[in-house]
């Protein structure tokens, strides 16, 4: 591993092993350095702009929703379903090609077990029973009527990045591995709010939350919970939830595995326990050495992911990069994230963009300076409850090898002599 | 108008004029008094649920890219271009259907001169030139290597409102009058961070920024603020910016007025003075009384708008409802809004959603007891420099009857007996 090199006079000093830079650099006004303008003293500089054919004439007109720009196709959602089906599997978020915290409501990731369903929101229903004081039935137009709430609040498939439980590291990027994680603004009515119109009984525990899908997903969530800050979302990012986030309705549990946070939400039933249904027994539990199985495992622990430089994406000439990506914590804000460029020898405090907001990802950025050779990336969350995220060799370790949910250990990119980058396993 | 009545035991009180309610009662479990849910006490709850068609099938298959459910097409903004254009005018954003802080990009307000280019980005460049100590040209790729911020944002054209200076209350509702606002998380490099690897002459007071379309709208900007918080933006809510606000790069200047913010950016020059281009001159400034017109008003003043209730959305029967909207300041945070039922006779302090941001839209929420009978609702926000916004009377005054841009005064919608909401002044 390379160590930290003298600075050299003018250049900026590393923080950290094999080129990290300090993360205030580009606040200091020494950016001159960077130098990767394509064109430096063009001898004629206005001349050097030509006058492009969409100067020449006018442009598209207005329309109604807008969509990207068709130089833009490959910023998509990958997916793969069950054989037999093309409703039951997942679609993954392309996190190397995006910025910022917000997922855009298009590419959001999913996890649907029986497709999309396409719900008339004057037929659909809210059912509120169980052990409550007086069952109720809520249409969208009454629930619109009712004092709301916004959170932007991570999202993430309790599966995702499970390829790291295997032996060897997959030949794969971001999105394939990491790509079951999104972020949003989500605004509805506080589930709390409904429930205590209901009047909860004093036996009831637990609730029982059912989508209007065709598999019936449904999840036993604790009462706590569901009093706390968990939402009845109406709206996604400002508009209608997405059918394939839950038109017209979702549960949203921040913090908690993705497939709680049930979508086209039509069922809260208040029980004295958990209710064992299919989807909390047959999958969404956590297996161990000895062969039983950790069930109600609901938090998302803190986490991070580089999502640039990373695999699917060719490193350019030596100089300045900026390392970035996204850190987030089921327990509530994100206190630091730290970055290595030489497989955890070193690390460098990261900048975090605010607002840090609690159960949302965190956007972190490191100035790093590649000289040409071999590196390997890392980053290490540590949330304000002070958790750091493990190694990937301690969660094993703590873990079993048969787990496969919940994987939040530290991943690592290999950046080759030349520029290529491979995920491995430092 | 009516004054607060005295409290019935049992329910809450009111805090100002015709029905407003302490913005914490949502907060205080004392919800059970809404009752608008749709049916109570169903006689067989679960049987109450029908099972629907989409539950009996299974549903729709992944995309690469979303889209929003075909029973929310009302969802969509409305626009209208100069006669013989298709491009040449504006789109605006349906805040009555939305809720949040965040527009989703499909629904982001549209101002353009010449329409949408389609532009290449392998093709598109970046001059920046004029007194600087050298010129640099930038690549899309260049850019995407340098380090970045991301900013929640609003962007408000200063024609936006510009209605309410009109002698009669336009019939019309939040779109058509108040739809030219919008807000994102833009994510781009600092223009500082270019404008320092140029090196900035001694001389240069200015900027020049032109956009790539047809009309090659461009605007003069103060080098202090291109130095400031200025970003050359290259992505909008987590993706890369549509091509309707600027693909493949755009101009985001926080808090200036929405055009400054230049689309489609392929050039900036620095200057010693303003450029007096046909965008600062012939439109974008602020006619006086005496004929003469104030020219360079950059900043949008603290503002805010009622969303909901509103015109084009009916009341329902009598009884709880929540008055929310938007409010925002160019010149940083929001401090508070107040909300009136009785046409600023009485005020009371409005909820305000978390996080609140410099030049963001800020979420408000009011608990109102409609009795059933006739009321003015208007909001009033102040920013953390202790501007309140004025009334539409007093701007009026102080700006003269010839004005037609940056409107920022008090809005009213009248809700009459039965329910009808209409455009008032009050």
């Amino acid at each position: 591993m390379r160590r930290n090199k003298r600075p050299v006079p003018g250049e900026p000093e590393n923080v950290a092993g094999n080129g990290l830079l300090d993360r205030r650099l580009f606040l200091s006004g020494t950016a001159a350095a960077i130098g990767n303008a394509a064109v430096a003293n063009p001898a004629h500089a206005a001349e050097a702009l030509p006058v492009e054919p969409w100067m020449k004439t006018p442009g598209s007109p207005f329309v109604p929703y807008g969509q990207p720009s068709r130089y833009t196709s490959k910023v998509a959602r990958i997916f793969a379903s069950a054989p037999g089906t093309t409703g039951t599997g997942a679609s993954r978020t392309p996190h190397h090609l995006l910025d910022g915290m917000i997922t855009p409501n298009g590419l959001h990731f999913e996890r649907h077990h029986n497709g999309i369903p396409d719900i008339n929101p004057e037929a659909h229903r809210l059912l509120i029973h169980g052990l409550v004081k007086r069952p109720l039935v809520y249409t969208l137009d009454a629930l619109m009527r009712y004092p709301m709430e916004s959170r932007i609040t991570f999202v993430e498939c309790a599966g995702n990045s499970g390829l790291l439980y295997q032996k060897e590291p997959a030949q794969l990027g971001v999105q394939p591995i990491h790509g079951l994680l999104s972020c949003a603004e989500w605004t509805g009515v506080r589930l709390a709010t409904l429930l205590e119109e209901a009047g909860v009984d004093a036996r009831a525990q637990w609730i029982l939350a059912e989508g209007a899908d065709a598999s019936g997903m449904s999840r036993s969530i604790p009462l706590e919970k569901a009093m706390g800050d968990a939402l009845v979302a109406l709206y996604q990012n400002g508009e209608p939830v997405r059918p394939s986030n839950g038109y017209p309705m979702r549960l949203l549990l921040p913090g908690y595995e993705g497939n709680m946070n049930v979508k086209w939400l039509r069922r809260i039933k208040l029980t004295e326990g958990p209710m064992m249904t299919k989807d909390e027994t047959s999958k969404y539990t956590m297996l161990q050495n000895d062969g039983k199985s950790l069930q109600f495992c609901f938090t998302q622990e803190a986490k991070s992911i580089i999502t640039r430089p990373s695999p699917d994406l060719t490193m350019g000439a030596p100089g300045l990069y900026e390392i970035t990506g996204l850190a987030w914590s089921g327990y509530g804000r994100i206190a630091k994230v730290e970055v290595s460029a030489d497989g955890g020898t070193s690390w460098a405090l990261a900048a975090l963009q605010e607002p840090v907001l609690p159960m949302a990802v965190t956007r972190f950025r490191s100035p790093w300076h590649w000289d040409g050779g071999p590196a390997t990336l890392q980053s290490r969350a540590t949330d304000a409850s002070g958790y750091v995220q493990p190694t990937r060799s301690k969660l094993i370790a703590d873990r079993g090898a048969r787990a496969n949910y919940h994987f939040n250990g530290i991943a690592s990119w290999g950046v080759a002599q030349g520029g290529e980058i491979r995920h491995v396993y430092a």
